[in-house]
């Protein structure tokens, strides 16, 4: 119904960009507020407004919030370069792989102690919760702060794209355990795990290999947008194909993000266009309203139940876990504690999880109950407060001493 | 359901740019391949292949078809300037007003000798299905062929910007006429028209007055796409206002086009970048989508059936109708052939008539019967398909005399 589609679209992306232009104006980033508006949309029916109620249930804003994330996760991928990922030194690749490994075991310990009477299952679910970086918000905070350059900033960011891939992994082998409950967890891990990489490899080796011949036939075809099209054709080929394969979609689309990095998009497309620069109008529609769908589904009342506790140890088991990573630099002249604090951002991948949670069934009952998405959301909320204040002064001690040569420190 | 989300649109934009491919490898608008694929899509049942039925009912489908509607209108507004609309002399405006009119009569006419048994209302709105010249499909010919500079391609082009506020006026006074059907028709077309120019006159003066002051606030949010959103927003309150206010979403996605000429999107916008720009992405997506999906409705059986001699009948009283605009030109030296040329093409407009008539009911029986709908269709292709071929040998018979100065032909 024409009615509401329009109604919802306005008030989604209204409550977006007031949201995010708000917690901006407070050195945040946009994506708090895009979740506070959500919960601010949730929470109106609490006081007597009920004509929105309908946006957190209407089909349709699910499949745009869908098609949010795909993006969202396909921009990541297109940002990230199959070349980085294996150049980056030894650092990065610890550093990623300590801050998922330490605020799982953390966060599995959280889940013991809080939620005892719940399954080992849920226990793993709420640490893989923890485990992914947000490159998005990290690359923000740096960016925004002028310290994209400096050495804290490279390792951070390449171990936040690792560890996005290494996120991805988690989650594919959180949603393979659930489906194969015939067989041992350990067989099952290990067929999700091979499935999981061997989507992404195979993804990886025959669309990268495949991509740039298709690409260079369909440039012939006239008409408009059909590069443009024809990449999103490929995201949504590839997230059906990870959906297909028992990953979740936005596997395939992260997927779709590094196979496209070999066509010569400079070449097929008009002069003075790109495709991250196409992408921009789409994303900056149906990305924020994912985000405020999230925090849609967040239950205030129950938030502020008995949740409490749990999301104070999430958010000490996600901030302390990613604090094992200043460990893990083996460079020398780097600020270890820069690195720790700049891994602390959790959002997408850990959203992501929060809200498959609540959709998966572990014997009929949703792993996550609403308390305990709440739970995750708060988290996320947090850890998104307190990097930027505490990046922010760490950095500005870091100084241009490790500055790559010639790049002013612009914080 | 994120499968079914997938596969429709990769099923949809796939056919769509093939189609459109197909149909300029031919010459032909890419719009007419875009309903060709839907009408492709659409048969495969027949065929057996029963895997993508579900497109043609999807209600997510539907909700981006409709935003694809919504924003290819906002797009045809955006690029009509008012100032324009005043200034094009006599000659297009009673092109304009003899394209609506005369069509109209003989697509009446058409209906009383071919649909004996139907009711006014549905001969005057098969006649109204007549009216609009495709804007879109009329530019787009001209500038292929290099001609938009031409004396006659200046008088199309202004009559057929105006034509498209007439039809959605006559698409107002249509839908109104069916709603208060307990008043004097008479009465319910004077109130409709009232509306209908009402809400364009106030959202004009009070939307163009009020959008450079709201736009330059608004620039003030800092934020990811705060002043492109701002514009969808503005699209989508004015369709929703429009809608609210008995007329069609269209006509408010047109004025919000419109309503945004004043705005310096220039200043507000990043350097390089620009709303028309920021638009392609999204309705390279969407509105191809809104055309498959037309196609998708045509029922090949029933076009195949009793409404061949309908379609027939249809499309000559377009052709013909249009041909009085020959004799609306008062201008000396202009070729009136190639104007009465120009103007045969029918696309958006009609088809969006058409599709209404499949969804108002009049005493319970939809207006347009499928076979009606199907006549529609083939009209729309038939004057399509024409158009090109027709308007190139006549143009190029124009030559160079009426091109102005230094503006070399490049058909």
């Amino acid at each position: 119904m024409v009615e509401h589609l329009l109604i919802a679209l306005v008030v989604l992306l209204v409550g977006a960009k007031l949201g995010g232009a708000l917690a901006e104006r407070f050195g945040q980033p946009a994506v708090l507020g895009e979740l506070l508006a959500g919960v601010a949309i949730g929470a109106l029916p609490l006081l007597g407004v009920g004509q929105f109620a309908f946006i957190g249930t209407n089909e349709v804003v699910d499949a745009l919030a869908d098609l949010g994330v795909i993006l969202l996760l396909f921009e990541v991928g297109l940002s990230t370069r199959l070349a980085d990922l294996m150049k980056v030194g030894v650092s990065a690749f610890l550093v990623a792989t300590v801050g998922v490994v330490a605020p799982m075991i953390l966060g599995y310990f959280v889940g013991v102690w809080l939620l005892p009477g719940q399954s080992s299952y849920v226990h793993v679910f709420l640490g893989a919760t923890l485990s992914a970086t947000s490159v998005g918000i990290t690359a923000r905070v740096l960016q925004d702060m002028g310290k994209v350059k400096t050495s804290e900033g490279q390792i951070i960011l390449g171990a936040a794209v690792i560890d996005d891939v290494m996120g991805l992994l988690v989650l594919a082998v959180m949603v393979g355990l659930l489906g194969g409950s015939t067989r041992s967890t350990g067989v099952t891990a290990a067929i999700v795990t091979a499935k999981a990489v061997g989507f992404i490899v195979g993804a990886l080796v025959l669309g990268r290999w495949l991509a740039p011949h298709l690409f260079r036939l369909t440039a012939r075809l006239r008409g408009r947008g059909v590069v443009f099209t024809a990449a999103l054709v490929t995201t949504f080929v590839l997230a059906l194909s990870a959906h297909l394969a028992g990953l979740a979609p936005i596997v395939g689309a992260f997927a779709a993000g590094l196979v496209l990095e070999g066509v010569p998009f400079k070449e097929l497309l008009p002069e003075g266009e790109s495709l991250e620069n196409l992408l921009v109008p789409l994303s900056s529609l149906l990305v924020p309203i994912f985000f405020v769908r999230m925090g849609l589904r967040v239950n205030l009342a129950e938030l502020a139940g008995g949740s409490v506790a749990l999301a104070a140890g999430l958010t000490a088991a996600a901030i302390l876990g990613k604090q094992a990573c200043a460990l893990a630099v083996v460079n020398r002249g780097v600020d270890r504690l820069a690195v720790g604090l700049g891994m602390i951002p959790r959002g997408e991948v850990g959203l992501i999880f929060a809200g498959m949670g609540l959709d998966m069934k572990l014997q009929g009952v949703p792993v996550l109950g609403t308390g305990e998405f709440a739970a995750v959301v708060a988290m996320v909320m947090l850890t998104t407060v307190v990097t930027p204040p505490l990046l922010r002064w760490r950095l500005s001690r870091v100084g241009p001493i490790s500055v790559t040569a010639g790049q002013p420190s612009e914080g």
